[in-house]
């Protein structure tokens, strides 16, 4: 038992991995905070896509009104698609780069950069803050991303 | 060699990273499935979205008319888009949850539960069951994901 | 300090883990190229979604005319989308697989099957190749993460 137990905390020991379980953890809650946020304008807008989600306004006709797009609801749901289309990446990438063996503070330098950026990108997309305000939020979270992708590929090269 | 294919399966040799690799290979190959269910759907409802996918039912105007939406498919979409955005919270969150020593028992309930509901969320989509089905099924999935979080940053916490 | 870099490095010490982790850099590089193509078809085509992103081109009624679809723009986007629901299952299931102790030669295989494959799908998709150029690449990645997940269960399962 506590041989079992040792083995399968050793990883979550080392610093850096655990550095990046905190960041991941927090970048995921908050992907999965934007189906709450579509959740809210869909209810609020009354603004659904699927027939049996409209039940609940009346049956029929009456319902039918309520199978419509909404703005509000369109870009919460853009938030979220960007969400997956830059944390999938990150948490991909950032595993293995967290498993190369860099120094604690240029880690906590990366996971700290994509985290702070993604939280400003979804305010900037849902309050919405002019541009570039989004676009630069969204590249900040690229570029470290991509930074980790060249330690991973340096460290690990095995084509 | 002995001594690699040691290093190579110490992790899947814990009991708890084993039952993590089992749940999460059978949601990844449920979500893939939705690839497969969108296909036949737009095949049986010949509709398609790229000119080039209409060649096989003629050249030019005549297959124009199969680019166009249809409510099956877009249905089987909408379910691989909530997969996604559902199953990669749990494997990325999950991954850091099986390193961070639980109880084989806790771990088995949170990846039971999150398994069974998403393979109900699927079959509430598709056929479509009344709500709240497909809602409570993604709400067990999301508190099980959640529950896995709040485990993994208390363990690891690090900022 | 020594004792602590040991540890973390001791799993991209193993050939297998090296080569998935190139691998997946790889393809989740290429994953994020897709949003500079759909940056890149926005910009040349004038085809936005966000109100704030055309201000560049004038405020009010003469910018709005840039809030449209563009079809180059519409198929980098499902390239995207495909990539995402692609790569998401074998960035998961690969590393599961990496642990389970496959033979380098057979992982090697599996990695750059699925990575050309890919590359692949992305050009039948945007040049756009006649069918079944897409449908063969997607077929192909498709099988090697379907292959690698049964070499996962067949190593790890536990229900």
């Amino acid at each position: 038992r506590r041989g079992k137990m040792a083995k399968s905390t050793q990883l979550i020991d080392n610093e850096v991995f655990r550095a990046f379980a905190t960041y991941t953890a927090i970048v995921l809650l908050k992907m999965m905070l934007m189906s709450l946020v579509t959740a809210y304008f869909r209810i609020t807008r009354k603004a659904f896509v699927n027939p049996e989600d409209t039940d609940a306004f009346g049956k029929g006709e009456s319902a039918k009104k309520y199978l419509r797009t909404d703005p509000d609801v369109e870009r919460a749901r853009r938030g979220h698609l960007n969400d997956l289309e830059n944390i999938v990446p990150f948490v991909g990438i950032g595993l293995l780069y967290a498993l190369s063996g860099p120094e604690l503070s240029t880690a906590l330098l990366h996971f700290r950069l994509f985290t702070g950026a993604r939280i400003l990108h979804t305010f900037a997309y849902l309050i919405p803050l002019p541009q570039p305000g989004r676009g630069l939020s969204w590249a900040v979270g690229y570029s470290v991303t991509f930074s980790m992708a060249y330690k991973v590929l340096k460290t690990a090269w095995l084509l």
